[in-house]
């Protein structure tokens, strides 16, 4: 929260033209906390079992339909990928094959150049938000962030073209991440209702409008998101509880898992339907399902020790690679700040770069006679219009190219080839090594361009190399397959940059079939997570950080137990009286930024001034609107209740919540009074100022508040001391006020 | 809480003779919140970054240690009750081979009475406790309850010897909750540091005594129970998750899982071990595991159809099983409170029902040649001294009693038979019909009785064997295995009785190891929980209500809507001045059971009196016992810092806390002064008296208060209204203030 920051201290007349139309708050917060008002009260009385039976109906309904619509853009996603990416690999494909090599080239870049500027036009002009993986914007609005149009239609409509672009385009990112965001829009959209044309809609909807139940349905989207991009039902409810949601409650587990199950029945049905040769180039490539039951894994000691080395180093690397790609994304929003044209460009170049090295590389690479290890040549061969796993590059058709084939193929299909078992030497040492360092630099510098671009596939892709390149080296003395040892590597990169464990395990094991991998996978995970720890964050909460997100994480912070809630309120505060001028509220509203305003009872309303509640900004604004305004302090509640109900209260979509500007309240109006009495909350949280900041940290994250009133202690003082905000939570802050206090934890 | 109830309003002498030395407060209520008293601060000023690491190290450690306890526990359990069971069974066997019908019947009898009354003889004299599933009780601990001596070592001694003998005296139970409970009580053990003898562990485990640690490593102990009977890792912490815990962190996910993994790998281990044949009688059978992977699940209409109708005959029987297990509870207890020898007479009696209906029933089934639907009799079939899963009985050894297959068997391999795939005609519809009323029965009569009883078994038997039932009545009509039907009919029984869904599935889907069964998995448990819902409230909140424990629900009630904080306090308050006398403590903590009693800060020491904090009986007779007393009302706060440190107010076992009697404080003493502030916690949470019932309520479930201070709204009254604990949340109590409270929701 910005605002408090910016606008608690100014109140004098010079910056008030500066603020008043300049562009408005970036970051809202989102409110948990249900708004106890009169009105409120009067609609939660004459709420009917009907209609609570309609809002349970109906919050399953759009459970089933996030996980239909989650996951037919998954298939969609799948098949546009693989046809598009397949195309332009057939037609390099072609061209090699009548040696036509620098035609070829061309084709090939021209395509991935075309393709990476279409997507980044997209993502430019249309919705910069929807660029990078969208998971640490998901995880902050789960938290309580909004971002401004994080969950837009327009980011929608981005992030699924794009992603397909940017992924057909060769770019060393995955379509995973993506999905998740796309889950979450897709979620926030059916909660919305659409549009506000559908009238029908927006009455069944009713009961949606309101943060608390937006935060489950995105909840269940994320998941979705997951259980689409990986085809991991339990996967994805995990995924959502350990890494996304930052509320959880016992019901939601069930809806969610319910979303995530549907996405996994249309995905099969997607499948089975697609076997009829029905969906072009669309193969088993698409969705990932790394079939490596077929090696038994076994438990010796050199493995043990082999498997501790690579948590050892996916630790490591997963660390550094966080670092380069804080980095990088550093650079590169100076570079994107310019302009979209300049976001195009750094687009082309890193696709241009891409292109150079995917179709560079393997020309250091041997031929491979196809018929030294690989069991079923003419499945695995490229020939004709059929797109093969394994490439002949510029070999002969009996041969192919082991780097060529990890380059020049899907991302799907090169983490398919590097995972395969039983397979020791049909990837060379070099060529992993290669391939390693490749995906590794190329992934660092691509995440961050204007395109949709998930993390999972990279980090897999350079897990897995460097993990089948391990089990290549020490094979002599280890008895796990080179594939399962690939496997251990993808999970330990995984562990080593995104800190996720219990998702990414069972993720991993749904994706394996196999329940036997599960104390290696465990294992490696715990090393590199707990190696990684040392020395950075995970990736998301980078980002999130790097964004200047308020994140609220779930613990308080060592250092807040040295102070109270009083220490960290700062600026004026603003409150308004229960029968409050009209003049006030509008100058006040241009004034500040503040989005909850405390309302105090005076005499002779009261016997002393006492705390009423809290009126919140959009409250007060739909109010005003109806100008029910008296001449005198008069109470007019009974009839301002009669004008309302809870629906014009209802949370408003982004953006489209009433403008200041729009009220044309006339002078004669400004010098009237209205009651606040109706839409004031009465029982917003307090925390007594001699709290401890822990304390207050720990009410705030856990009850999901955007605003908390600090109340005296000692009598003979106003009703209130200030309000907390998530802002006032943030080390940036508390630093400002407290410099001495100790962060080194 | 009882304890306000009770003695709030009884502070007239005659009272109060009764009530000193009568039974100790049989419930307490345990406390999450951090007790930031100057103490607490000092200690925490002084840890050091190696104490940190220490207690991180401490806190995998013990996880790990929690799963290798609770998986060795559950690997002697199954060994036992095969071994046991298995001899019994041969026993009958044997003579049933030889024709002696009624020696077998009197040896299979005798046998099972005679484990059975060993079972309950342990139960009624050494720890009642240990009687019933524990999952409840485990739950309300999570929940904040600490009932008398559940998670004691006298208890679980009972539970794991206790729930071999019942399971192997052949009755209707199971040893998954018993595991539940049992790895709840080793991870509470280990906690604790097994005894105060050790005064090495004692050291490093000073950070666990409290309650929120406690807390943890509880949930993992749970989880690592669930994982140890099913052999489900991630369906063991889904358990946790969605069953026993109230409470959840990101951070705990992980440990648990580490925990559930760590039983995984043991019982793994010892299934390889036993492979070898050294472990007497336990084949396959003692660990479940139902191997229907061969059908494979296919999706058409017909079995669409006849899914619903399952989830709907699971949800009404489910919740009429649930009723019938209410009613025959409260019967039971009427019997079980008159004394040890009723409760093991009651054994005894069940335990002659269920061995004349195990060994009457086959009776009325025909025999069944071998050779016809079985492939291979040699391995199924009972010769000398192998136990096979299908019985000969009254029947030539060339055929086999279908019946008896299932009865005189342990109940895992009767789950086994019911879920074989591919064998339709095994048994047959009359068997499957009568074996489902017997069964239905003694589950309902067996639950309750004073042995340690699981009701997994029980449920998943009656289910898979209207599931086969269903299935087998259909299968002209229907493409599904009779197999998988059976496996449907279990998890439509689970979701009518006891309303988990999603641990259920995953649970259901480990031990299958299908994922391709997951949509007809969820479907039937949507539909039986969704049905079953309509009656009444799962089995295990039923059993907690009935034992009255005070559990708090996640979300409020909606009648509290209609209240506010002052509405629900009740009774005298007694507060003590930060330097109280002597005499007014001792009398205080002897008049009642309070638990929490807020400290006044009064003139000279303060302008007004004004609330300082709150401080705990616990606290306050440690402090009383160190006799740190003066004669004249001065401030004495540093030199108590200095007699103790954190340490000496950690939480003490249940049962092992310093008791008031022990004090032994002179008159002199009595007319003294001590001073308070030290020990007293400066930031309880408070609410205004004001504040909306339900919001409190959020405020005290979300942060797993056991008190919360009500302050007064108004000025110029004192700075104290109340303190709201648990039981002022129940709707016994709201009902006794308020009669007019709306309930029906």
């Amino acid at each position: 929260m910005h605002e408090p920051l910016l606008f608690k201290n100014r109140t004098n007349a010079t910056s008030q033209t500066a603020i008043v139309g300049a562009n408005l708050c970036p970051i809202q917060s989102l409110d948990y906390e249900v708004i106890e008002n009169d009105l409120f009260k009067q609609d939660w009385r004459s709420r009917t079992e009907v209609e609570n039976f309609q809002y349970l109906v109906l919050k399953w309904l759009l459970a089933f339909l996030i996980g239909l619509g989650t996951g037919l853009v998954g298939c969609f996603n799948n098949l546009a990928v693989e046809n598009l990416a397949g195309f332009k690999l057939l037609l390099t494909n072609n061209l090699m094959l009548k040696d036509k090599y620098y035609q070829a080239f061309a084709a090939y870049t021209g395509c991935n150049i075309v393709l990476a500027a279409v997507a980044a036009a997209l993502c430019a002009y249309i919705a910069p938000a929807a660029a990078g993986s969208g998971i640490p914007e998901v995880k902050a609005y789960l938290n309580g962030i909004d971002a401004p149009s994080i969950l837009a239609p327009s980011t929608l409509f981005v992030k699924i073209f794009g992603s397909i672009l940017g992924v057909a385009a060769g770019f060393v990112v995955g379509k995973e991440g993506p999905m998740v965001h796309t889950g979450a829009c897709i979620a926030y959209l059916l909660g919305q209702g659409g549009s506000r044309k559908y009238r029908l809609t927006w009455k069944w909807l009713r009961y949606f409008k309101n943060d608390r139940d937006q935060r489950d349905l995105i909840t269940c989207g994320a998941a979705a998101g997951v259980a689409a991009a990986f085809r991991a039902p339990v996967g994805g409810l995990l995924f959502a509880l350990e890494e996304a949601a930052s509320w959880w409650r016992s019901a939601l587990l069930w809806r969610t898992f319910f979303t995530t199950a549907v996405v996994a029945v249309v995905l099969r049905g997607f499948i089975e339907f697609c076997h009829s040769g029905k969906c072009g180039l669309f193969g088993q490539g698409g969705l990932i399902m790394y079939d490596v039951n077929s090696a038994y894994p076994t438990y010796s000691v050199p493995d043990l020790l082999a498997i501790i080395f690579l948590g050892i180093i996916g630790g490591v690397l997963g660390s550094l690679y966080n670092y380069f790609v804080d980095k990088v994304l550093h650079t590169y929003s100076i570079i994107n700040k310019k302009g979209p044209p300049f976001k195009i460009l750094l687009v082309i170049t890193v696709s241009l770069l891409t292109s150079c090295c995917s179709y560079g590389l393997p020309w250091l690479s041997r031929c491979i006679p196809f018929s030294a290890h690989l069991p079923v040549p003419d499945q695995c061969s490229t020939l004709g219009h059929r797109s093969g796993n394994y490439k002949n590059f510029q070999c002969l058709p009996t041969h192919y190219n082991d780097l060529a084939s990890l380059f020049l193929n899907t991302n799907d299909d090169a983490i398919r080839n590097l995972l395969r078992s039983g397979t020791e030497k049909e990837l060379h040492l070099s060529t992993l090594f290669l391939f390693f360092v490749a995906i590794y630099c190329l992934g660092i510098i691509t995440y961050g361009i204007a395109v949709p671009s998930g993390l999972f596939i990279p980090v897999i892709l350079a897990g897995a190399s460097y993990g089948r390149l391990t089990g290549t080296l020490l094979a002599p003395v280890l008895n796990l397959d080179v594939g399962l040892f690939a496997l251990l590597g993808a999970a330990s990169f995984l562990g080593g940059t995104m800190r996720m464990t219990v998702s990414l395990c069972v993720i991993l094991l749904e994706l394996t079939n196999s329940l036997l991998m599960l104390p290696w996978l465990m294992l490696v995970l715990l090393i590199s997570k707990t190696v990684a720890d040392c020395f950075n964050k995970g990736v998301y909460d980078q980002i999130v950080k790097m964004k200047g997100l308020p994140y609220l994480e779930a613990h308080a912070e060592p250092y807040m137990r040295s102070l109270v809630a009083a220490d960290v309120v700062s600026g004026q505060l603003v409150t308004f009286s229960g029968i409050e001028k009209v003049g006030n509220i509008v100058h006040t509203l241009k004034m500040t930024r503040h989005n909850g305003f405390p309302v105090i009872d005076e005499p002779p309303f009261s016997a002393a001034p006492e705390l009423f509640g809290l009126a919140l900004r959009s409250h007060l604004l739909v109010l005003l609107k109806q100008k029910k305004f008296t001449i005198h302090r008069t109470m007019t509640g009974p009839e301002i209740m009669r004008m309302f109900d809870a629906n014009d209260f209802a949370k408003a979509g982004s953006g489209k919540g009433i403008k200041l500007e729009e009220l044309n309240i006339t002078n004669e109006e400004m010098e009237m009074y209205v009651d606040l009495h109706p839409i004031t909350n009465t029982s917003p949280y307090t925390v007594i100022e001699t709290l401890s900041l822990t304390k207050a940290a720990v009410l705030f994250r856990e009850l999901g508040l955007r605003h908390l009133c600090v109340v005296p202690k000692k009598l003979g003082r106003p009703p209130i001391v200030g309000i907390l905000t998530r802002h006032d939570f943030m080390l940036e802050h508390i630093q400002k006020l407290h410099s001495h206090v100790e962060t080194h934890n």
